[in-house]
């Protein structure tokens, strides 16, 4: 089932942004967009209310636990990256603590069981 | 639809847990089910990786956004009660600022937003 990586693109990540130019977030989201692994839709998100822990992200897909991701900057591109193509791969979200890439180690922001298929 | 309640149950907020006593992730799940709103499902949930931010919690249901919510205690309880029946009443989980119970103004962690049907 089709995995989407979620990326505030309105995020200020608690700096100041100069009308005109682009703020952290989609700077980081047009980052990202230059190489989404395969199985992966990127999709902007306006607030991901983690205002106070941005740049933000989340992956998600039905039937996966979802993982959002904060306190990150555009150098962490690659690793987010790699880290959404492990969480493709995986059966239900979770990839193995040693293969996550150390951006996701150390800044998860909260993880979300899957919704019952009942409910 | 279902509306689910989630509630880390394993959180310790920060504190040190006495062995043999319930942590207080734990403490606020039980106080939780004295009172869960109609049409909501409290769902206790080991770890919803917001530790450095618990006690934790979350609301969720298909098509509609998911909140996540932190810092919280027992003492919230109630209102956190409030705003899952809020939450319920909604059509996509966005509740009006205005109406929100405070807790849930000035602790949001995360929120996501639903995923498209056709992921």
């Amino acid at each position: 089932m089709a995995v989407t990586l979620l990326v505030c693109t309105t995020c200020r990540a608690g700096l100041p942004v100069e009308e005109g130019t682009p703020c952290p977030g989609l700077r980081l989201h047009d980052l990202l967009a230059e190489g989404v692994p395969e199985g992966v839709t990127l999709r902007p998100v306006e607030c991901l209310s983690a205002c106070s822990q941005g740049s933000a992200v989340a992956l998600s897909a039905p039937g996966r636990w979802t993982y959002v991701y904060g306190r990150l900057t555009e150098a962490d591109a690659p690793d987010i990256l790699a880290g959404a193509a492990l969480y493709a791969q995986s059966a239900d979200g979770i990839v193995p603590w040693r293969d996550r890439p150390t951006v996701f180690r150390k800044n998860s922001i909260a993880r979300i069981p899957p919704l019952e298929v009942s409910a």
